[in-house]
């Protein structure tokens, strides 16, 4: 029988956690590529409010979550924690699988947990209009539902392969009154250099998406993942989690996300880090897809997070800006680049990554879909593929992995597989 | 804060309820259209396996649910009861409005609850393939994935006009390789007797299943509304909710459920018509769309259960065998008569019913999507339209309906809207 950890909304955490009070070793500044020096703040407030550049450099341990950003949580949250017992029954593994679902937000993932704030917070600064990339369009739909909810208007460059693959993402953000675009666009300078085919990156989309804030009035730029605090807000889910696991006792082995630009992986992993600085044996892993190696493949080194190179360069695991990452389904993990804070962790070796092809990541999405009666998002079904490869490897180990989204605006990448 | 009233596995009731027992008045047989006499029980043996027609004529209150069902229903029930705190906030209302949330399924809806011991109870008489019709793609779906996991194929005749509009419920039924095509279709006689841009209706659709069930080897057909066999699988939605008000001491004032063939709304309510019988003030609303209103404009009498005329007759509320529905968006409500059973409850008058127009449905789908954050299937928009207008007339009443399922396949509704 299915076992199902849930919280009351009275144990659900009300402050985020910031693992960068804790990393031993500090992260290198976001260079200013003009002068390739540390980029004085006041610079990146032409992109984002106050309160969010704040929390991009806190050290502050603990984050309070606001009381009207916690009220919207209260809709979908706290997640449930669920063991697998059906796909453990069928794996015939003595590993226990749990998996913290994030798909029962209202767009479906977890990306809605960093859309709320973000629309808080620009909402409090007087912002209009908020304008952003997305890849598969979780990002999209969320920042779409939360200014709507919030009273914000919202701005989206959809990854041109995504806008054609994933037709219902965009009516999602459609039903919030989202306002979405191809991308490469004919809206921008840095677009126009694309042909109207270009399948589009998330690299192009960000360029887009920022060169658009500076020509919309009362605009901002949202990003769903990589910054620091978009990885902060995220940490709801990985504080519930350990929540979770201590109201029913589960000591997690290995706690596997899966891998575009970070939010889901460092969101989940980070709170369970300083049990890792106390010596606590457990293992995070990173699951990208192998078209789009960045943590197994790239270098670490400044870069830029977009491609027209807009943004501070960062120091992160990079395939390099230009890269073209190719139409794979899981769009929310065709990212050049990766989030700081998860690059660092895994420099200084306290995290794994691996990369798994997209035939193997399908086919464990499948199987998931039919012993636990949940179609994931492709981009889910890495973690999914790993959690089954580590409970083949292993006996007797308690696995967890965060399911960031459910698979229903996906389903052209498990039926053409 | 929101709150859910969930059951543990071992709450879950382990028979079903049959409403027969306790009906004050007996049903009218179903009659041959041959002969105009009762039907012989043997003449359906041709379509449905000994099993399923005991329990559609059986009067034992209880029936159990065999182990294996039992089985499969825990990958995802029991379903929750939620308080919609936040649609009560929204409509300043004083009422309590629950609903039981039973588009957590594997497919989406509640179908899914009969689909399993169809598929069980057939797999177990020898069956290799289950025909099936299909209206808004839920049915279909819910029968591929039963027949998926218990090892039985499934072909499905679908509504053309739902087949169009929603090809993602079509990819779905894809994923758990059932076997689709469009109704009416050049694959039976019945079929062949309309032109290829005719958009179907539930009625064709039947024909044709049952049709190519004569033609198809070791084939039998499987209905996913109007039958007692059907309503009384879909009882486990009454009485998870009868457990769940008793654990959480909800007294209903108002049980609401959306209707097309009544497996949604009797499956909801019919635990609950002893206490009905026994005095207690309950009132039960069927809601049904005002293009399809078969409980509210439909006569009582027999009619046949499909337009070509092989089912038996069956004593329903029906706007005649031929009506053709127009293409609205709740495809699962497209249907020309009733359930036997509810139309015998409506026409002793049990319960009431209601018809919504298609506008304020999407409009309140769209209220709950933003307050509640779950996007509703537009049938079950239907249940919500009543369960706000309720509200709004009533005084600290206590509101129950069942939100039969998601409507993530179905956004086309919400945006053409």
């Amino acid at each position: 029988m299915r076992e199902t950890i849930t919280l009351k909304p009275d144990e659900m955490p009300d402050a985020y956690y910031n693992v960068l009070a804790d990393l031993p070793n500090p992260l290198d500044p976001p260079l200013d590529p003009a002068t390739m020096k540390p980029i004085a703040p006041e610079k990146l407030l032409a992109i984002f409010p106050e309160t969010l550049l704040e929390q991009e450099m806190s050290h502050e341990r603990y984050v309070p979550i606001p009381e009207a950003v916690l009220r919207e949580y209260f809709v979908y949250r706290p997640s449930p924690l669920i063991r697998a017992v059906f796909l453990e029954e069928y794996l015939k593994t003595n590993c226990k699988i749990y998996y913290k679902h994030e798909g029962l937000s209202p767009t479906g993932s977890h990306k809605v947990n960093t859309a709320l704030p973000q629309a808080y917070y620009n909402k409090l600064a007087g912002v209009k209009t908020l304008v952003t990339e997305t890849g598969a369009g979780q990002w999209g739909s969320a920042l779409s539902y939360a200014g709507k909810k919030l009273g914000i208007a919202v701005k989206v460059f959809m990854v041109r392969v995504s806008y054609e693959q994933k037709p219902f993402r965009k009516k999602l953000m459609h039903l919030f009154s989202g306002d979405v675009s191809a991308s490469p666009s004919s809206l921008t300078e840095c677009g126009k250099r694309y042909s109207t085919d270009n399948p589009g990156s998330l690299g192009i989309a960000i360029s887009e998406a920022i060169e658009s804030v500076t020509t919309t009035k009362h605009a901002k730029y949202a990003l769903g993942s990589v910054l620091n605090h978009v990885l902060l807000h995220q940490t709801i889910i990985g504080l519930e989690l350990k929540a979770q696991c201590k109201k029913a006792d589960i000591v997690p082995d290995t706690i596997i996300g899966c891998h575009g630009g970070g939010s889901n992986f460092g969101g989940t992993i980070f709170p369970f880090f300083p049990d890792k600085l106390e010596g606590r044996n457990i293992k995070f892993i990173a699951v990208e897809p192998e078209s789009c190696p960045s943590l197994t493949k790239g270098e670490y080194r400044y870069d830029s997070g977009d491609t027209a190179g807009y943004t501070p360069l960062m120091k992160m695991y990079t395939l390099g800006k230009d890269f073209m990452p190719p139409a794979i389904h899981a769009g929310g993990l065709r990212y050049h680049g990766a989030s700081p804070i998860v690059s660092k962790l895994l420099h200084d070796g306290y995290i794994e990554a691996v990369a798994y092809n997209q035939n193997d990541v399908l086919t464990a999405g499948k199987t998931f879909a039919l012993t636990e009666g949940v179609v994931p998002a492709p981009e889910s079904s890495h973690a999914i593929a790993c959690a089954i490869s580590e409970a083949k490897k292993n006996n007797g180990k308690t696995i967890i992995f965060t399911l960031s989204g459910h698979g229903h605006f996906d389903l052209n990448a498990y039926i053409d597989h």
